[in-house]
């Protein structure tokens, strides 16, 4: 029989994404990196990968999908498995490189066993907004902020950096980097000061993948927390690239947006 | 009699650049803008450029070096004068672009009337360092970090944006905006926890001009308060792209950096 297993990390995706698995999928997780699923769960290692690859065959397993955070754990070598050890120097180079190269041969590792790696839209296609305006109302100027904050934050992710950008009548006020998009958002609201008049009126917090990117995995999400930090910072609205963000809570999301009267702008690439 | 003009801004640097223009300089500043030079200035208005720029011809000067801070006027359209309303097209421009677009306009318009426009390193060139690391050593993660840094803010100045980054062990902890250098010190000093433990124990802070940048104004400036802001930031060093930074009393600086254990590299580009 077909199951799909959830392989999962930190943050509240993993759990908003269980519902759309059904009852019988196989729920597993780094050793030590326990997620928020309520759900007894397989524990892995990367140092014996390919052990737990059979395993997940042997489950029944042929989708997988990977949601929330993981952190990059030390390999231990005395722990390695015969099969998994001649994997170690793909292993280590994706361990060295960029986030995205490491999923990259996370996920390639995964469909050389057959598995089918599929992205959250396809378990939950409302978490990931297509074009539109989702409340709100977009101005003119708006829209030429979003234009500059794609522009920037795709020459950022071009270098392997941050999905986001703070960016105010034409202005770039916080670019995102490792610390992310809370503490950009704490950074812009700290420094608006610095805007000239009529910009300290608005401004937008802009939000996308990277160009290239996977979209199956490590998309960029915002929930009500992100709008009411956006709103602490005195911002207009948030925008993102319509397709390439992960809605967490869509509904409290909106309410949220409503209730400090930002706009929310799921934007064509 | 061939005469040099300072148009001062605010900040240390038209100050520092005085000793290397004579004793018969013209010193000039915006209307309501002082600098901090100690001399009687003619004060100009954009919306009176052409006379001011006339008044400088009739003045012997031959020579013009921009230094410091200017804040972008908001123009008075009673205020202008026949020949300098024929500008306002440009002027106009130039206050809604970019810094650069701004600076370009300034440039060539000096060029038109006739001035030869130089930069810092031509009055001062021991402001303007070379290549060579002035003080401390620098270590093979430091060149890696130096490298990515500087590819980082490279593409951060394509979209005419901040001119620093704080990198340590690959991974980058701070991003320049529009708050400026002394802001993403701060924000390092506040977030290295989320370095992982090899990268927090070291890291550095990155300045390069815009690429294409005219070098002859608006290069970023350090000194030894930066070097200070570094230090409690953690970070092992300051780099920066050599003859594209200015340095704000060298003997101060190298001091400053000697006695916190910082290394100083001036790295060719």
């Amino acid at each position: 029989m077909s199951r799909i297993a959830l392989i999962a990390g930190a943050g509240a995706l993993p759990r908003l994404l269980v519902e759309g698995l059904g009852q019988d999928f196989v729920l597993a997780e780094l050793e030590g990196q326990p997620s928020d699923v309520a759900k007894e769960a397989l524990k892995f290692r990367f140092e014996r990968l390919v052990p737990f690859l059979d395993h997940l065959l042997t489950e029944g397993v042929e989708r997988v999908v990977m949601a929330g955070a993981m952190r990059r754990p030390r390999l231990d070598p005395e722990l390695f498995d015969a099969r998994t050890a001649a994997l170690v120097p793909r292993l280590l180079a994706a361990m060295q490189g960029g986030d995205d190269a490491a999923l990259r041969t996370m996920i390639s590792l995964f469909e050389e066993w057959g598995f089918e790696v599929v992205g959250p839209d396809s378990i939950a296609p409302q978490m990931v907004p297509g074009e539109g305006v989702l409340t709100g109302a977009v101005t003119p100027q708006d829209a030429t902020d979003a234009e500059y904050a794609a522009r920037i934050v795709a020459a950022l992710g071009a270098q392997d950096l941050g999905q986001g950008a703070v960016v105010a009548a034409g202005l770039c006020l916080a670019l995102e980097s490792l610390p992310g998009t809370d503490a950009m958002l704490e950074f812009a609201r700290q420094h608006r000061g610095v805007l000239p008049e009529p910009a300290r009126a608005r401004g937008l917090l802009y939000k996308a993948p990277k160009p290239g990117q996977d979209r199956r995995v490590d998309l960029p999400a915002i929930g009500p927390e992100t709008v009411a930090r956006a709103a602490t910072a005195g911002l207009a609205g948030i925008v993102w690239e319509a397709g390439g963000l992960i809605l967490l809570d869509r509904a409290a999301t909106i309410a949220a947006a409503e209730a400090s009267g930002l706009f929310l702008w799921s934007r064509a690439p």
